[in-house]
């Protein structure tokens, strides 16, 4: 299934009560996860129209191209709704890192160490 | 950085105003990005204690272990958290799909069409 254009993409995607989608941004090729930022219809459209990854600040409270400043900028290669067009995952090509820290993506060095019981099939198994 | 044990670790976690956290889970090796549901403090100590990925439903109301109705249930090889704590990544080793409507991925053959325009790097230049 594919659904364009960027008018209709966005009518089909469904934002929450606050008229958020959770975005998913993944690296093309590698498939690193690299962030996921919020969309609102207004961004997404920016989005899909210019093929740069476009989130809504929560924080500040206004659109966001993502490396507009840094420089860390997104080409979008792909768009995908989930099965019930709730959240987004965008293919994209990062340049540089991801992370405003630095890293390579938002999720690089901050694993949760998972304890020894959970880890082991034995003990683990249903 | 790494943190235990399972209640250290929630503890560091960043829940919303509804207590929820984001959750994508992608699968080990290939790097599919499977899904994102839903985790609250309950289900994300009892993913960590049990190393079965465990979501809330926001549907049901209820702690949701993936797959236990389907068979189609998610091993936790990894959890990372986000560079602000509020998004959590789970590197999973997915039985069978993940998706309830049989495909792999929830964001199988689920494409935005983005306008040519967007995808011509000429046009999209900045």
């Amino acid at each position: 299934m594919s659904i364009s254009p960027p008018d209709d993409l966005v009518a089909s995607v469904t934002f929450d009560d606050r008229g958020l989608v959770p975005a998913i941004a993944q690296q093309e090729g590698t498939g690193e996860v690299l962030m996921m930022a919020w969309m609102n219809a207004e961004s997404l459209r920016a989005t899909l129209e210019t093929g740069w990854a476009t989130y809504w600040s929560r924080s500040r409270g206004e659109l966001w191209r993502k490396g507009e400043t840094s420089g860390h900028l997104q080409r979008v290669r792909a768009v995908h709704a989930d099965c019930d067009g709730d959240t987004l995952l965008l293919t994209v090509d990062q340049t540089g890192p991801a992370c405003h820290t630095g890293t390579r993506t938002c999720f690089t060095g901050r694993e949760l160490v998972m304890p020894p019981a959970a880890v082991d099939p034995e003990e683990a198994a249903r």
